[in-house]
């Protein structure tokens, strides 16, 4: 192999740091791969600390202490979070979308992985400094965007389901009252979870907050604590939702004559600061 | 803002080209953002091409013509894909995780992002040529690895589901055979695919193929060609399934007595091929 320069190095790293988001590579990982010194290398880290402020493309991080190392989290700025989202919302207002009932039909966008990854990056920026150690959601629609989610954050997704499953083996089975007011179960395997975990529950939608209400109490029956809740779209009624301290990144407003969908980022997305999200 | 080096360059393009897989950006685009020559430009270029072929981590492709430009797909070489897939098989094989009835437990592989990722990306690497316009999944197990396919090929993901929710809007429902042999319905939106598309069919699990076949024939109903069906895990029994033509990344095999999971890789990852998956 021919000498290994630092456009090559610094490319390498990048790609290999942003494929594995906030794991932490030691300094000597990339030493020993470019077979260059640790004083080379730190020049490197540097260097990408700065391209990718530069070009608003995520953070890498140093990490100094045992453990310490570089990693890459794929951070999205204050503005540039606003800006997708706002994208989003225009998308989302008027009367295409309007299904009867009320319901807005957004099925498309939580499956699109441009768009996923991106509101998967701006849930994540919010809840690194919490340090979950998984993602936990409901099936179905949310799945993807929980995923999204647990990847930025570097951890494993974790998926409740309606009813427990043979291939799943034993569950603990919690029922809940669903958004319809009916009694439904919620299940998750026993292995799934371990005690003293720390979980941030991830969903598509919330309404009343009775699917969320069920997984906090899903998790009290694993001792698992729950350190954040977070949705891609919030009803702005009923006001009053089964659960507190919930952020999504949308507000879906319903009008009745005529009927249209009024959707507008969420608040904490209209910060002035330019920094982070969560600043 | 300072002079923009070619390592910043060089490092900012392979970010941007590698969180859009498959999507072609013109060199237009990065001479603009870096303020730089279009022959710089191709030299950047050239030089990412090499680096990620020498660390393997993916693919940088110029296209050429009227839609020409670069675009990286996270292509994974016969090599890496055999000793990931094989890492798993070591890991899933024994008696550790299987349940009664001769299930295996692996609900958690199939929620981890980096091996979910990875899975992703060596399915899609078989489908590159052959330009699917979205993955198809049916709920709940496979969505995680059936969105990493859907995003290393740069199209959306459809989730096919078990019954008509009000939220998705009209849609199309089929009754199909399950594998335990009760007559099931799956339910896809109108709205989720057009007429004449191409489809990429990816599930966790193919045993008899009963779920797969539904899928194939939901998608007539849609006028849709599908032109693939991918598992992560496909058993060996029966060996006559009720569709042809399957990729999956692992086989099982349940021994009796004693009890023990068989997972070994499939024999398309063993070729000794050390190019690309697809040669």
């Amino acid at each position: 192999m021919e000498k290994i320069r630092r456009n090559d190095r610094m490319s390498a790293a990048i790609r290999i740091l942003s494929s594995n988001p906030n794991r932490v590579f030691t300094l000597g990982y990339f030493c020993e791969l470019f077979s260059t010194a640790k004083s080379t290398m730190s020049e490197d880290i540097a260097l990408l600390q700065q391209v990718v402020r530069t070009f608003d493309l995520g953070e890498v991080e140093t990490v100094t202490g045992a453990a310490g190392g570089v990693r890459w989290r794929p951070r999205v700025s204050a503005g540039k979070a606003r800006e997708a989202i706002e994208a989003l919302c225009a998308k989302l207002s008027g009367t295409d979308r309007l299904l009867p009932g009320g319901f807005l039909y957004y099925s498309d966008i939580l499956s699109m992985p441009e768009i996923v990854n991106q509101m998967g990056n701006i849930l994540a920026s919010e809840y690194y400094g919490r340090e979950p150690d998984f993602v936990l959601t409901m099936e179905t629609k949310g799945i993807p965007v929980a995923f999204a989610t647990a990847n930025a954050l570097g951890i494993p997704l974790v998926i409740a389901r309606h009813s427990s499953k043979v291939y799943e083996g034993s569950a603990v089975n919690i029922n809940y009252v669903s958004g319809s007011g009916n009694i439904e179960t919620m299940s998750l395997s026993r292995r799934a979870v371990r005690e003293n975990q720390q979980a941030l529950i991830v969903d598509d939608f919330l309404k009343g907050g009775g699917t969320a209400r069920g997984m906090i109490d899903l998790m009290r029956e694993f001792n698992v604590n729950v350190i954040g809740t977070a949705f891609v779209m919030a009803t702005a009624e009923p006001e009053n939702k089964r659960i507190t301290g919930a952020k999504a990144l949308m507000t879906l407003r319903v009008e009745e004559d005529p009927a249209r969908a009024i959707v507008t980022p969420a608040d904490w997305l209209r910060s002035s600061d330019e920094g982070s999200v969560q600043g």
